[in-house]
């Protein structure tokens, strides 16, 4: 099955997960997808204010809800069928559509809200995203050739703690490996180039100078967003973890740290 | 405020988050709670089956719904005027009684089921589950002093892929860092220990018999875990990362990766 949704140029979806307006958060969606629509057409998923419910359960299997087997498999059939819910199809055609997604969220208990991990768990079905064998590459579709392959990703996290304590050496762990199941784990899965994170530490302690930075910040960089490079990780297809899905040897030897599956020239 | 609760001794909570029965993870758990009952009080909150709701939103914060400021501050104060939502309430009651937390869970993308981690997200206010500057510690109650300190966790997760691939230099990253924010950044963090994970790899492809002896497994593991050994990470409260929460830089130098935030003897 041909899986592959080519995105339309200068289109971007911003996924959005903050239960409170007015708030910080609110104030960066508006002014971010203000500043964006003078170089994308941008489309929305406010997730709290669609209601979206995050809950994977029977529904998202069509009229296989009764199949024994496993879950992923059967989604994905579902999916072949046209027989997903109506909220996750019109998901999937936002993102479909997409070039860049901006996925905007607070840092709660070192991840996603709910509703965002959720939206990932329903929406992001096999066929859809990823998939078996490629024909042509011989590998499966995933890691670097899934089935969004193409596109970018900006992820802009709010979180209540400072530098120090969320960085490389930090006591909370550092956010590039705390938020890997998601750049890594979910977006280089299915294909999509994570850019550098877009980070505003001490979220609940800003004054209005501070807000008012943040904004100007987030709007600089909105601007120049199409021509950042993103930071790909190593693909499955290009033999750096040859036939055992582990790094080979030889590659930065000894160290385990999730920086490993960085590409080389990253 | 004291935020203390002494757990109920052999008592445990089994949280669990799989939408199907039958299926291997339903197998899992009601042999698991069956034979934990012989050591233990077993409580469970199977997500699921309660349709517990994930979605933190304004009806967690009581009569301070509209309230501006920090939204976890304001759910501690919801959670000290007694004004939580009553499903909320009630998985803080089983919670606060447990000394053993099992938490059981497929792997979806690289992380936990959304229900799962929305149960986080809700039960674990401030006040409840960690809090402010301890008058006799001199610390705030979190990273090893939180409100749930001396219980323990055993965390039971299924996954799809091999030791390999979901190992130490695996491409889909090691499952001890994927996890980091589930035993560290939450459990951790409000003072719980866990215990080593249980993991049942390859789950989508188990015959009967690999089934059985998975089943096996994980009785005889819960026949002993009374004298298992928690897997401490460093407390904030002990010197490790002295003012600035980064570890100090003589100990482990040079290094970035999740395991240097283990205590030294564990």
């Amino acid at each position: 099955m041909t899986i592959q949704h080519p995105p339309t140029p200068d289109t971007a979806l911003w996924l959005y997960a903050h239960p409170r307006r007015p708030s910080f958060n609110d104030l960066l969606f508006r002014a971010g997808t203000e500043a964006l629509a003078a170089t994308h057409s941008v489309v929305t998923s406010d997730l709290y204010a669609q209601g979206f419910d995050p809950v994977f359960s029977s529904r998202d299997l069509g009229e296989l809800a009764e199949t024994p087997g496993n879950l992923a498999e059967i989604a994905g059939e579902a999916f072949a069928r046209g027989q997903l819910a109506s909220d996750v199809e019109l998901e999937q055609q936002k993102l479909a559509a997409a070039d860049l997604l901006v996925i905007q969220f607070p840092l709660w208990w070192y991840g996603m809200p709910a509703v965002l991990k959720g939206w990932f768990d329903r929406v992001l079905t096999s066929g859809f995203a990823y998939g078996d064998l490629d024909p042509e590459l011989g590998v499966p579709r995933r890691y670097g050739a899934g089935g969004l392959e193409g596109r970018r990703a900006l992820v802009i996290v709010t979180a209540g703690e400072d530098p120090g304590s969320i960085g490389p050496r930090g006591i909370s762990g550092d956010l590039e490996s705390i938020l890997f199941p998601l750049t890594h784990g979910i977006l280089w899965y299915v294909g999509i180039e994570a850019l550098d994170l877009h980070v505003v530490h001490d979220a609940d302690a800003l004054d209005g100078a501070s807000v008012e930075r943040e904004v100007v910040r987030l709007r600089e960089r909105l601007r120049a967003i199409r021509s950042e490079p993103g930071r790909p990780f190593r693909r499955l297809s290009d033999g750096d973890y040859h036939g055992t899905r582990a790094l080979r040897e030889d590659i930065l030897p000894g160290r385990t740290d999730l920086g490993i599956h960085l590409a080389a020239n990253a």
